[in-house]
Formats: C-alpha cells, sequence, structure tokens
C-alpha cells in the first residue's frame, strides 16, 4: 500500500494559519513525523490565491530540510505544479491531472520526459462537467485519461487513479459506495499495473464518529483493489486496518508484517 | 445483522469458574449487559463434562429472569440442546448441528415438529473428518445439509451456516481468508435467504491487537454476505463497524441507523 501523507494542506485550517505565517517549524515537524510513520510521499498543497509557486517552494524546502522522502506536489493548478516540481531533489507526485480544461495536454509532455521518468501521476477522474454522477461516465473518463497516457509513454505503474471519493451521508437509494468500489473493480480487472487511490476520509464527511465509516471504508477499498491512499499515516487505528486487511486478503505471509508493524509500535 | 452474544460459554475462564460455583449473578449481570447491548440470541454453553443438561437449566434460568432475549443453547452435543430447548420460554437457536455421526437425524425432525417451527438451527459445515481443507468440500456439506433442511420442511430463513472461521496466523499460501469468502459467497447466490453467519474472533487468535483484525475481517464478511454474527456486543468498536459497513454497502438511507446507533451512545 502506498501511503501518501494529507496532513500538509492549506486547506486544513491549523496548516494554513502555518503557511500564512511562514511557520516553518510546524511543517518540519509534520513532514518529519509523517515521514517516520511510514509515509510513501508527503503531500504539499500549499492553497493560497497568490504566490502560489513560491509557496510551494518554501513548502518543498521545509519538507527536504528534515526528510528525503519523495513529496507529493498537489495543486489544482497543473502549471504551479510544473513549476514547483523542479524544487524537488527526487522524483515525486504529481498531484493531479484530470480531463478538465488543458490539464492533460499541460501535464503529460513534461511527465513523458525523460528526466521525469520516475515521477508518478494522481489523475483524477472528473472533466469540464465536474464530477460524473455514474460509474460508466467515470469509467469514460478513466479510458480517456489511460489512452492519453499510453499516447505519451507513460507507463500504468507510475499512474495512481483517484475515482473520486463522496460524502456518504447524502446518499439515499441504497448505493452506498457501490459506484466507487465498480469503478475500482474495472480499473483492477483493465489495468491491473495502476494504482487505484484516493482520498478516504471524504467518505466520512459530516458523520459521526468519523474513524470507523473511514476504516470499514478503507477495507472495502482495498478489497476492491485500492493499492495507494491518501491519509494521515499518523491514525494508528488505520494504518494497523490497513495491514489486518491485506494478511486477512493473502497479502501478508504468516501475517508477518502485520506482525513486525505491531512490534514496532505502529499500532497498539 | 443477527447478533449472537457469545460471553456466556463455559470454556471462557471466568464464566466456566462462575458455572463451577453457581454464581447466578454473573450469569444474569452478562445476560443482561449483553441484551442492552442489542443481542439477539445469547448464547449458552455449559462447556461441562458432566450433568450438562442440568448446567444449562440453570444458566437459562437465570438468564430468563433478567431478560426475554432469546437464547442460543449452545453444545456439541445435540441430546443435551434438545433436552435444555424445553426449558426456553420463547423459540431460540438450536447451536449447533453439522455433518458429523447423526446430528443431523437427531436434530432435524425436532427442529420440524409445529410446536419449534419458530427456532433457529446453527449448522457447521464440517463433518466425519473434521474440518475439510477446501472450499469446495465445505460447499459439498453446505448442499447435504440444506437437502436434508429441505427434506424437513426447515425453511431457509431459519437456518445459519457457520463456515468454520480459522485463525490466520497459520496461513502460509497467499490465501488468507479466501476460502471463507468463497463459500460465503456460494450460499449468497444459491440460497439468499439462509443466515451466513460465524465467530470472527476465531480469525485473529494468536495475533496483536486482535481487534483491528476482527474488525477488518468483520467488514470483508459482511461485503460477502454474512448476516449473523456471533461476537461481543459489548465491543463498542466492533458494533459501530458493523452499522457503519451496512451504511457503506447501501442497506442504511442517509446514514439514520448508523447515527441513531451514535446517538443512543452505542458507540463513540
Amino acid at each position: 500500500m502506498i501511503i501518501i501523507a494529507e496532513k500538509l494542506n492549506g486547506s486544513i485550517p491549523s496548516c494554513g494559519k502555518a503557511i500564512a505565517a511562514r511557520d516553518e517549524e510546524y511543517i518540519k515537524d509534520l513532514a518529519k513525523r509523517q515521514a517516520d510513520a511510514g509515509a510513501d510521499f508527503i503531500d504539499c498543497c500549499a492553497s493560497v490565491e497568490n504566490g502560489e509557486t513560491e509557496t510551494l517552494k518554501w513548502m518543498i524546502d521545509a519538507i527536504q530540510s528534515v526528510t528525503d522522502c519523495p513529496i507529493s506536489v498537489d495543486s489544482p493548478d497543473v502549471s504551479a505544479i510544473i513549476d514547483a516540481m523542479q524544487y524537488c531533489k527526487k522524483p515525486g507526485l504529481f498531484n493531479s491531472v484530470s480531463c478538465e480544461g488543458n490539464k492533460l495536454e499541460l501535464a503529460f509532455p513534461i511527465l513523458a520526459k525523460p528526466e521525469n521518468k520516475d515521477w508518478h501521476v494522481m489523475a483524477l477522474l472528473c472533466g469540464d462537467d465536474g464530477i460524473p454522477k455514474t460509474a460508466a461516465e467515470r469509467i469514460e473518463i478513466f479510458e480517456k485519461i489511460m489512452a492519453e497516457a499510453k499516447r505519451h509513454g507513460i507507463e500504468d505503474k507510475r499512474i495512481h487513479i483517484d475515482p473520486l471519493v463522496e460524502m456518504l451521508c447524502t446518499k439515499e437509494d441504497g448505493e452506498g459506495v457501490s459506484l466507487i468500489l465498480e469503478v475500482m473493480g474495472h480499473i483492477k480487472k483493465t489495468h491491473p499495473n495502476v494504482h487505484i487511490s484516493g482520498a478516504i476520509s471524504n467518505v466520512s464527511y459530516n458523520l459521526p464518529a468519523r474513524r470507523l465509516i473511514n476504516q470499514a471504508f478503507t477495507v472495502l477499498t482495498i478489497n476492491a483493489g485500492m493499492t495507494s491512499v491518501v491519509l494521515d499515516p499518523l491514525s494508528a487505528d488505520l494504518r494497523g486496518m490497513i495491514l489486518a486487511t491485506e494478511a486477512l486478503l493473502g497479502n501478508d505471509d504468516y501475517c508477518l508484517e502485520y506482525i513486525g508493524a505491531y512490534r514496532e509500535g505502529l499500532f497498539a
């Protein structure tokens, strides 16, 4: 499971404040703790109205001063990501593209360059009309993204697909999360080397005891093929639940990884 | 989800001691607390070498003095269950039969009697050679049990099938719990009105942080079709996880049951 650590994001109020105040210690502390907790990428999202590239550079520098964990450069503005990539000392995650506007046309030629061949890319299954309401429409967008990636020679294993997890509390028609699980199932079947990803905590928005919904959803999505996830790596129960699920699904012989992580104190 | 509350079992050391000492308060207290926590059946297993029927009667009387929750009369000895059934004031769960020896021949004619028509029955997927190693063999036993039930006019909706959850820690071949999930999938497909059940905590035997393994396994089994479960209803996280999973799978419009249970303090 590839862990994309979510806590350095300017849209989180405490982090937004730290960014506005250029509180480097705040960034360094969370970067270090998330890396120590086993993050594979540290997400870095400025979420500022002006000076995004400069802000991203400041955050990236702070992160890289305490850890060599790869960075997920996160912005709705593809050009800002392209600008900020140059500040990363090692290949990271281009987060994100989608079928909205000219994002693919801007991003994929950059990602196709030989010097960027080890960068991963997160692709959201949405387009100019926002988030599609049906699984079929999201699968159509997925196929379009994959066709473009192929055209640019970007290998499946570099691509993370976020089928766009929505909040459960507004579902009324007995559907639950079946749409997401269906899209994940399609991706797993047709492109087994693509990483199926998602920001799982979106599912529990506005519900009580969110950790239980998040944990149960994580189990269902791993079962459906999820191999990459945006989460808080400091949440011990969630990390433990992921390892427990991998063991239950037969991906951890004799539960050695699960037991090892327990012994290391990853969860209790 | 049908909850079979597991704590009144003589094979649990503290309960075995209470039974040996005829500590009626111990039985009453756990019966009451499990019923209050939402148990649908209170399991009652004496686990004594001698005087099983008398012990079951004493336990059943104690339970019935504090709650009218139906009782799961639990014994490896079908004759002891048949004897003890008469002490139950209302129909309960006959726990259990299997294809071992003459269990079906003894139990099914009793369960087929008009006066017992509201009793449920738990059937374990094992036979004279113990627990089968393959899903195919367990499915064969399942089909045999269902054929016998049909011959006796015992409806599917009265039948709970325990496919026999085994401990995960000894699995080495990348199988995980796929055997159980496969058997559950077969039952759901071929007999949708049968209750798929199981003692989930068996899966985590000998592993650390058992609650995480149990919770993740519960999500996977509900997803595979489980509608009845043997568990500790006093475990708030596990109960919350079940409700979270039902909501995620689209069985709880607007998450109203989940939110209601949270407000009632079932989990936090």
